[in-house]
């Protein structure tokens, strides 16, 4: 398992990638959210989750759609979290997704490209 | 060097994340995109694009801020391209990268949350 620390997402990343000089601290960062993002079923799982009413999955639901194990699961999940992009709550028997709409708000700010696309 | 072919980012995600149902092959492609983002000096190099005046940069301004040879900054860019994130055109000596507005725009819309963010 990962040991390295969690990511705060929504600090990793704060002008667009069409603002000078992402500093290499920042880069780094940012490197290492989109490393969590870099996996297929990562991606299906932050979908599952964001797409959920009420915008909260309980882990129970995530297994059913992949055809892989429960811990294989828990561990892309913690690869989401400790990214920083996801949030996990236990309650009673199970753990609670969701995802934090600040970290996918900066990303989504990253790649807003005002000055090209109005080019 | 990879054999990959050049991902279409511009067609790899239409959706954001926030809309059910990211398919299994939507997610692949948008993996390979995040797995070409996944490094800091890529992403300082889409930068470097991002945010030239134009938005065109030579890639004799693209070394000079690394201390990386040039087939090395030459690789990273192939990798950028292949992702479907920059163009390469050469003029002359030189080759000059832009980036691909749609690809940006896209992803930009894959973490756009309405639905999250407005509740």
């Amino acid at each position: 398992m990962s040991k390295l620390p969690v990511v705060d997402a929504s600090l990793a990343c704060c002008a667009p990638l069409s603002d000078p000089a992402l500093s290499e601290q920042e880069a780094a960062e940012l490197a290492r959210v989109f490393k969590a993002l870099a996996d297929p079923v990562r991606l299906r799982l932050l979908n599952l989750i964001a797409s959920q009413e009420g915008g909260e999955a309980c882990v129970c639901d995530l297994t059913g759609p992949f055809e892989l194990t429960g811990p294989t699961i828990s561990h892309h999940l913690k690869v989401l979290r400790q990214a920083g992009l996801i949030t996990g709550e236990r309650r009673g028997t199970w753990v609670y997704y969701q995802v934090i709409p600040e970290a996918l708000t900066r990303l989504s700010g990253l790649f807003a490209l005002p000055a090209l696309t109005s080019a």
